[in-house]
């Protein structure tokens, strides 16, 4: 492809070549194999999970049946994971790959049976006010799956609540607490799965038998105040349309961007406020119509949620365009 | 169709049959044929808009190119404004529709001229810091425009900063300020269009010669604020996953709502946190996993944007399910 950035219509998601590479292939050495499950959410992209499973990372963490369904349809279904809670679980029956599920409640391992599952991991809540049972519960849970026919892999749990927390030690020691929590479940519930950890904790969590990272892909600007060894990857490329004498305007909205984590930003400029399909901004250098701007979202996976391609850069050049291929449910 | 509510799968955007037919039935009496240009922006939907257009509405305002093509596509082009300032309007001149589209630069009619967009609007800036040229320039804008072999219909304004503005009085100051801007605008470009006014200042705005509202069809919990005589028609249905003592989780997040607004609400709850596809919630009610609950986004636009369907709901039967079809770029 002879693309060059110039001639991409915008707003569009630039994925930086090497800044990816380089976040693929950190990760890929630091946890070869099984002993990483990257987790799709993050990018949602087929394109994007053969890159980490040519690196040896070949199963997968879904937070969604579509999720699920895309990566298997696209071959990539040696080991899926749907890491969440569900209650209608039929089109994963009918797909070419293997299939586990977790469960935290009879509800949910009744349905996970019923609709012709095989295998599931028990989901521990170890802190996080998420989905998980008590670990104390989890192996009379194991116990009603395996009477259902189920086989039980292990145990699953997220620290996601050791996640933003900026100080290296803190961030360790509730790693470590939750982690405490899981084997303990994982003492009553058996099996060879430890599944746990994130972005933040790669390399604190060394409980686990496998990280369920997803972030370090294409990282994020919360993530990038922990000093991990990832690069930023992701920018939303926008065109400025509009310029008045106190600030410009760019094509790059609420409609493209994940705004939980609150405004963009704009190196060189102070963010105003984002419409609909703008951001309003004060630039220090001068702007002028016409010109491209790189806008850094503030939260990368509801951002890439409202995209239909991610387009990867090098320098000038577009190298490749990848469709975000695992959106919606 | 007899799909019961119960039948679909979440997180699924419902609309409600009674209230949207309230919301258009009021504004297309209030406001007949060409007195109101609904906006697409708010619900991305051709099937809607053909509601509108059914109710005599039918000139439409897009945001973007995509929105013009598929209106265009759909046979609802009599009448279409790119209500938005774009440099690559390439895409225009292909479509089978009157195509309208707001510049506010020499650069934009520049643009406009060159990719064979026929007719423009003069956008002006009347106190929203986004786009649109100072009201003393317009004049010489339509000029320039014309120099060009452009035919200018009038102008445009919009008043986005009354619409937040809870006191009507003040709100219709700010509405009157705005026009009076817009007005003498109109004197130095000429034409028969001031297009202008939103769902905050439809009654309010007796200068514009037509109305640019959206948000009116589905509502908004900001606009519900304002005592107009619309009913909120949208909310996302989720399914209750996991249970715990003092919180539960619906399978409704990030992904599935605009959060420039902050966080969704639920009737009978207190909302914790939003995840990329949870929402953590504590119920005054007993709430079980498998229970179906109402998510009502703090902001209708940017959660249409994520869905790919819109269920119309009348009690318990899905009486129709329209295609989000005007997503993207």
């Amino acid at each position: 492809m002879s693309l060059r950035l110039g001639e991409l219509s915008t707003p569009s998601l630039l994925v930086d070549a090497d800044a990816l590479d380089h976040n693929l292939g950190t990760l890929a050495k630091a946890l070869p194999g099984p002993r990483l499950r990257p987790h799709v959410k993050a990018h949602k992209c087929t394109a994007l999970a053969r890159r980490q499973a040519a690196l040896g990372n070949r199963g997968f963490t879904c937070a969604t049946i579509r999720e699920m369904e895309g990566m298997a349809a696209a071959g990539l279904g040696d080991d899926l994971l749907l890491a969440n809670e569900a209650l209608d679980l039929r089109r994963l029956a009918r797909l070419d790959a293997r299939v586990t599920v977790a469960v935290d409640s009879e509800e949910t391992i009744a349905a996970a049976a019923r609709d012709g599952v095989r295998e599931v991991v028990i989901d521990v809540n170890v802190g996080l006010p998420r989905c998980g049972c008590k670990p104390e519960r989890a192996g009379v849970l194991a116990d009603r799956a395996r009477a259902r026919g189920l086989s039980v892999r292990g145990v699953m749990g997220y620290e996601g609540h050791a996640m933003p927390v900026e100080d290296r030690a803190k961030r360790h020691e509730i790693v470590a607490q939750s982690m405490a929590l899981l084997g303990k479940a994982h003492a009553d519930v058996g099996g060879e799965m430890i599944s746990a950890g994130g972005t933040g904790s790669w390399d604190l969590n060394t409980w686990a038998t496998e990280i369920q990272a997803g972030s370090y892909a294409l990282m994020d600007t919360a993530y990038a105040k922990l000093g991990l060894p990832f690069r930023q990857a992701l920018c939303v490329l926008a065109t400025v349309v509009s310029v008045s004498e106190s600030f410009a305007v760019a094509d790059c909205g609420l409609k493209a961007l994940g705004m939980d984590h609150g405004n963009p930003t704009i190196e060189g400029a102070r963010v105003w406020f984002c419409s609909d399909e703008h951001v309003t901004f004060a630039s220090e250098a001068r702007v002028r119509v016409g010109d491209r701007v790189r806008v850094q979202p503030a939260h990368v996976d509801p951002t890439v949620a409202y995209h239909e391609w991610l387009s990867v850069v090098s320098g000038d050049e577009v190298v490749e365009r990848w469709p975000v291929d695992l959106r919606g449910w």
